[in-house]
């Protein structure tokens, strides 16, 4: 699945004073790709309430060199899956999300723009196929093929402020 | 700062059946650094709830071309701090940790031995100082200089599993 295709800065917007340096600094493996009921981003909920919203659920693809690594979960954990959102832009200081009336820092917000777009998706496992390296989830809010970078298991304890 | 050197492996773990691909999928550039009073490895937190237990605090230090990105946060937010914990194997698909009597699969665990060893930080801001590029935060789990990825604003109505 080719990338989406960035889209273009809005009025108000502002780009990094210096462009990505032309060298990594690291580099990324692809172990996967979400898959969720969403083929534009356009119309792609922007965050787990909307997509739990939506409904239709979604799910995880791990590619065979990596699915031993799924042993330990299971049905009803809570994960983050983190993702590549391939189809970002990556060189807006400040941005106007379209139901905004100002323009913030990318650092406040969770749009997919930012220097290194790496989505943060908290989901639910509602069924595990390890051997397949499938694994359900009750809601993803990525656009269909989006590559998978990271699974991590969510703990309370750590993972919550302590006053929420 | 250079990266510390991977753990060896230990007895009952088990590698990933294929080697790590010779070319990257995707390219991270590093926007900064977290600082922490840890300077090895051996004896730094491995959680949030462990950092603040050690106190002394942490920083992020944001590199001049991120800074305009940093408005809109202000200081009580709580953020996800993400690294690059460029001292963590690649290859363990199953991992021992020292307190576990079984190995476990990676993805499952929040070691940093991971394909893509992005590290999940959750932590307070406590002082801000955009100009500088500088967020003073409660604690965090790192070794001092773990190089900074990205700042996302931490939502309790994505963040949270909904019964937590």
């Amino acid at each position: 699945m080719s990338a989406p295709k960035p889209r273009p800065a809005r009025p108000g917007e502002a780009f990094f004073s210096e462009p990505l340096p032309a060298t990594d600094d690291a580099g990324l493996v692809f172990i996967g790709r979400l898959r969720s009921p969403f083929a534009e981003f356009d119309g792609c909920p922007k965050n787990r309430r909307a997509a739990l919203e939506a409904g239709g659920g979604g799910s995880v693809e791990i590619d065979r060199p990596w699915r031993e690594a799924l042993a330990g979960l299971s049905v009803g954990d809570h994960v983050f899956c983190l993702s590549w959102l391939h189809g970002a832009r990556r060189d807006l200081a400040l941005q106007k999300p379209r139901h905004a009336e100002t323009a913030r820092g990318t650092f406040s917000l969770r749009s997919p723009a930012r220097p290194n777009p790496i989505g943060l998706h908290l989901a639910r496992i509602i069924a595990l196929d390890p051997e397949a390296g499938i694994l359900r989830l009750d809601a993803i809010d990525v656009v269909d093929g989006t590559p998978l970078l990271d699974i991590k298991p969510y703990f309370a304890s750590v993972d919550r402020p302590a006053e929420d």
